[in-house]
């Protein structure tokens, strides 16, 4: 492995990062220039700015307008090594990763594989609901939509009909409240233009809440606010409602109502991802790594682990904190540093987070914010909160091009009520519906 | 089926168009304002720009920035009805096309089913070769050269790291032409800082040619600028050599010479696409349509052939037009009109072909150009030649959304020098090579 060995050489303890992330990124940049080499191994070879996935799915973004290449990312940091390659176990005592391209050593090791869609142990549901995790998710999702409607214009039965145009969400977090209201903008704009055979007013969108609120753990504004603007795009919202099966046709709720539809997204909560080799004892209930304020995994001295696959409780965080990119950031920021701090013969700091409050978008000029500023917090909805989400989205983002291209896109679609990229290219869940063929006749 | 049948109440006859490329397309538009119904069958539910393809396959376009779905270019168009769905066969007799999605009467047909990749029956080759003619085939390109040197990484073995880092290019037309020369940019500009642990002088670049220049059908000066280019950016030219057979590891050409390359793209020639159920004898060979000069299939009333799939043999042309966007264009437009003029009892008027000439781009600044105006030819070629060939292209795109995203591109990545959409999503055909082990463990 030339490059490793070549760096090895300069004898520089190696940092290995599992999981090019939020976390596992900033970390990455964080040693910059620290005294080490650093590793970072990832079975993808692009960073996903995970926020946005789901305007991939509803066709107002390319894939590759929030993806960046780890190595286009970082290809000015010396130090900075990339494999491609899927882990498959640790062995701590060797100091080694086992992983699908062979074996890397290392000094110091940085778990920061991530959450991956959590469902219960539900295999029918796994087989038959589509996520929002990843790229190929979300490019999963939109192909499967347009094919469900390309489908619909051959059935002449209303129930086969209605089960291609409408959709099951199941979670009443960020990410189900905003596919949701993605759904129902291309319901009203975008659809009834393309298919004008089909009668949209037959598109259902429901939304399943298990809680009594939707977006829990943002203020009760936000969460009356957003219920407030789904309602008004015409989106059924469940709440206290729970989907106890789903079998790829029929979803039937725990309050024996059943709902109809080809297609169940999947927004109901996820698990951490852990990796084979530690000791079970520092895995956690939800599959999170037990680690202290320095994000040092429970029982070792050189395994820490920072984002979502992390768990550090502290007074103010006695159950962790949310998995969402924020401590993700911050912890691998401050790893960054500790780590930097510890190869300087200094002493590492404990983490601290720095909360700045919560968005989600619900669609066309609505919103809701959650802003914490200099202590205070401030509720924002409306258009002035979609528009602070829009700025803080498009600036998060990594690479002036992706910025570029994001602020246009949305810049164009706002003004033309368009979602330009409705193009089925690789893998579908639409079912392959036949033609009813009385019907079918009908075509000749 | 809805639709079809609500415009069959208006009694007015159907053009069903098979295939949406620049023919198909054009042909749609061209019958906007007739007293027809237009049903448009393909098998994909977007236009792809074929001529930027390898800049997809070379990270340096979106496939979102050259595909237009057909509802979103034509959801305006009253008199127009897209079905996603293969065509299995024709009955002319009965005037039905047969799809995977039942049966579709005409009263006119047109077949624009366009090229497929010609491997001359070698199954080999088919098996092993990349072609560039779909989208698809552009991403598994793209994928498969990221790939290849994420894995060449791996590899100690001199012959084994080559095999990865060598690509060998069948076909010195300008698709051969543009795709060596976009490699060579990569090579020289981008991956060099992306992979700093590989020797990118490893890497070789090879074009084969059968015939004794390269892009045959253009100006001397154009074949002569073109070899000049790719060889200044270090691409090796095989002129007069054939590439006898591929076994997905060595090539062997005609002279004897062996060429190691996991990677061979194949832009050595189409062939057309018919479908089953036309008299036999209305085929010529390269599997094209033989069509009169108002693009009728021979032998019969009320089915037509335009562009790469027709051969229209006149005195200017004896054996048809260059299989290109232009000749399907005008003939999409031609037969637009013919057939509205038809059905307002007016006499069709025969085809004539409006030759604009012909360009290629090697890379940076270098293109050729063979441009006819008012009868006159003239030559381009370096920058000025690019700077056309760039402009043609460019407004040559369907829709201001993706002229404005290339232009975009382009202007980024020429003062960038960078190539931004590196990112490795869906299929490759890059083999999962081994680890050397001995080397392997030098990765500890």
């Amino acid at each position: 492995m030339e490059g490793l060995t070549k760096i090895d050489d300069l004898g520089k303890p190696r940092v290995v990062i599992v999981g090019g992330g939020f976390g596992g990124l900033e970390l990455a940049k964080a040693l910059a220039h620290a005294p080490v080499q650093v590793v970072l191994i990832d079975k993808q070879n692009y960073h996903t700015f995970q926020p946005l996935l789901y305007q991939v799915a509803s066709a107002g973004l390319d894939e590759g307008d929030i993806v960046s290449p780890f190595r286009k990312i970082l290809n000015e940091q010396e130090n900075f090594y990339f494999r491609l390659a899927e882990v498959q176990s640790v062995d701590p005592v060797a100091q080694i990763v086992e992983t699908s391209i062979g074996c890397v050593r290392y000094d110091y090791l940085v778990l920061a594989t991530g959450a991956t869609t959590n469902y219960f142990g539900d295999e029918v549901m796994a087989k038959n609901a589509i996520a929002i995790k990843s790229v190929e998710d979300a490019l999963e999702l939109r192909n499967t939509v347009l094919c469900n409607f390309e489908q619909a214009l051959q059935l002449g039965d209303m129930e086969q009909l209605n089960s291609l145009l409408d959709f099951v969400i199941v979670g009443g977090g960020p990410t189900g409240v905003e596919i949701a209201g993605a759904l129902s903008e291309l319901r009203t704009h975008v659809f009834p233009k393309d298919y004008r055979e089909i009668d949209f007013k037959e598109m259902d969108i429901h939304l399943v809440q298990s809680g009594p609120v939707l977006l829990k753990g943002m203020s009760a504004n936000a969460s009356k606010r957003a219920l407030e603007s789904l309602e008004k795009f015409g989106v059924q919202v469940w709440l206290d409602a729970r989907v106890k099966s789903y079998d790829g046709y029929t979803a039937t709720l725990n309050n024996g109502q059943q709902l109809v539809a080809r297609t169940l997204i999947w927004a109901a909560g996820v698990t951490g991802a852990p990796v084979q080799g530690l000791d079970a004892s520092c895995l956690l209930p939800g599959n999170r790594y037990a680690v202290d304020h320095y994000n040092r995994v429970r029982g070792y001295e050189n395994v820490f682990a920072i984002g979502d696959i992390a768990l550090m409780k502290t007074d103010d965080y006695p159950d962790g904190h949310p998995m969402v990119a924020q401590p993700a950031l911050q912890q691998g920021r401050r790893l960054g540093k500790n780590l930097h701090r510890v190869l300087t013969h200094r002493l590492m700091e404990p983490f601290h987070y720095d909360d700045k409050g919560a968005m989600a978008t619900i669609g066309r000029n609505h919103a809701v914010a959650d802003i914490k500023l200099f202590g205070k917090e401030y509720h924002l909805d409306g258009f002035i909160a979609w528009l602070a989400w829009s700025v803080v989205h498009v600036v998060s983002l990594i690479g002036f091009r992706n910025r570029l291209m994001v602020l246009l896109q949305w810049t164009w679609s706002y003004f033309s009520y368009d979602k330009g990229l409705r193009y089925i290219i690789g893998k579908t869940k639409a079912p392959l519906v036949e033609a009813d063929m009385e019907e079918g006749k009908a075509i000749i």
